[in-house]
């Protein structure tokens, strides 16, 4: 999906709403559990009940990796349920992956190829030739992790260089000489809002993924008066205030509440920048 | 597998090589297409020919995971063997995970609980709260990347901070605090064996693991001298060298002699330190 695909779908839902499909099968209502995938199940139902106040879904890799070759076949199953029935959302795995050039390659063509991702989080440690291989496949984007959302962000991401940059400013500055607007994005956390306005006067033009409003503490106003530019330039992810407002029969209802709530506050958000 | 297993099967081989299992299949012989399981088929021949010669054995994720459900349904079994068959072996999963906690959590649960590998690679960028959880497995290791063998290690691992460490000395310093010789390791690329000396001046006593012998250039006697600690010390990965010495039909015996040509050098070095 490219750049303008994606605006459209944020001017027609009014939303620039990611929802996170960490599925956990600890968590899904009980009933699921006499369907033959009750990952997939409950998948199918969240979408279902959200797609219309979305323009993303994210599933994070490690609660399917958690359940083995089951855990896949659900997270493929989930992939082929979306592009087939709402092939306008743009889809995210978020897998955090980087490794050196030819492994790099291998992790592309499965996300790219073989599950038919929009877009895969890719961590910055090994530097540009861990990244570019993700790069090979016109339409897809990659999403470097910058500054993250949690406590341990501060041990590396913060640290001052020589001149004063802080590593994750290092990241932002180095990795644009990697791709564009066109085909990077960057994962700032909701509980770094106060970095927002740096960050965008550093990369002004990329798309932003936002993760950590709701449940790590985030607020929506706050990241989206610090973090959108002029034509949106953000995703904000929720999982856990989405996908597990209920754990009754109701979940899916509830959870597309939640969602249409947050839809609702982006709608008022992007008329305040006249979008 | 605590440390004393693992040094005493560096004794009883007079080795310290681990073979990469990063099987492609467009790069294993032919005739193995044929197989129900081509990449387990591949896996359990290169097994069974190095087995004697190695002491780990490291199945790199990405190239299982670009086939999919067949792919994790392949390592799964390769696992299996290596645990049902060579129990003594150390096992590790080279994924370069790491997440926030929670997620974290998950990927350690998919690696330790679902496959009981010994040890998984980690990427430090996300801090101690996206390590600690792979921690909470006795007897379980962790292997932080800290200066990987890659060009691109030069992008952010070799930045220097105010104090003029550099970021890669800031990760092994900092992480000293989150485990210890018993249950972390680091990843340090042979293509590096010049700063191999400083290294073991911060962690005198962990054990590195040390990719890049070989197609990637570095050379087995450098890091052995620079790297090699009183009782070892070091894993030396070799993957492309041994696994694909040959794509004909006799790949096994060609690996296996590979592997055994490492064992031989490794012997030498192990003697040349009393060991």
């Amino acid at each position: 999906m490219n750049r303008q695909q994606l605006l459209q779908q944020i001017q027609t839902k009014r939303s620039f709403l990611c929802v996170g499909l960490d599925t956990d099968i600890k968590k899904i209502p009980g009933h699921l559990l006499n369907e033959e995938d009750p990952v997939f199940a409950f998948n199918k139902s969240i979408i279902e009940a959200t797609a219309r106040y979305s323009v993303a879904y994210k599933p994070n890799l490690a609660f399917y990796e958690s359940l083995g070759t089951k855990g896949w076949e659900s997270l493929e199953k989930t992939v082929s349920f979306i592009q087939k029935n709402y092939p306008e959302l743009f889809l995210i795995a978020d897998a955090k992956r980087g490794d050196i050039g030819n492994t790099s390659g291998l992790y592309a063509r499965a996300f790219f190829e073989n599950l038919d991702f929009d877009a895969v989080t890719v961590a910055p440690y090994m530097g540009e030739d861990s990244v570019k291989p993700f790069m090979a496949y016109p339409g897809k984007w990659i999403i470097l992790l910058a500054l993250t959302s949690n406590k341990g962000a501060a041990d590396f991401q913060f640290q001052k260089n020589e001149n004063g940059r802080e590593l994750y400013e290092t990241v932002l500055e180095t990795s644009q000489n990697w791709g564009n607007a066109d085909n990077m994005m960057y994962v700032v956390g909701a509980t770094k809002a106060e970095k927002l306005k740096d960050i965008r006067n550093i990369i002004p033009g990329h798309f932003l993924l936002i993760p950590g409003v709701g449940a790590q503490g985030g607020s929506l106003k706050e990241v989206a008066e610090n973090g959108m530019n002029g034509s949106c330039g953000i995703l904000v992810n929720s999982s856990r205030n989405i996908i597990y407002a209920s754990a009754e029969r109701n979940f899916a209802e509830r959870a597309g509440e939640a969602a249409r709530e947050m839809q609702k506050e982006m709608d008022i958000l992007l008329k305040s920048r006249g979008l």
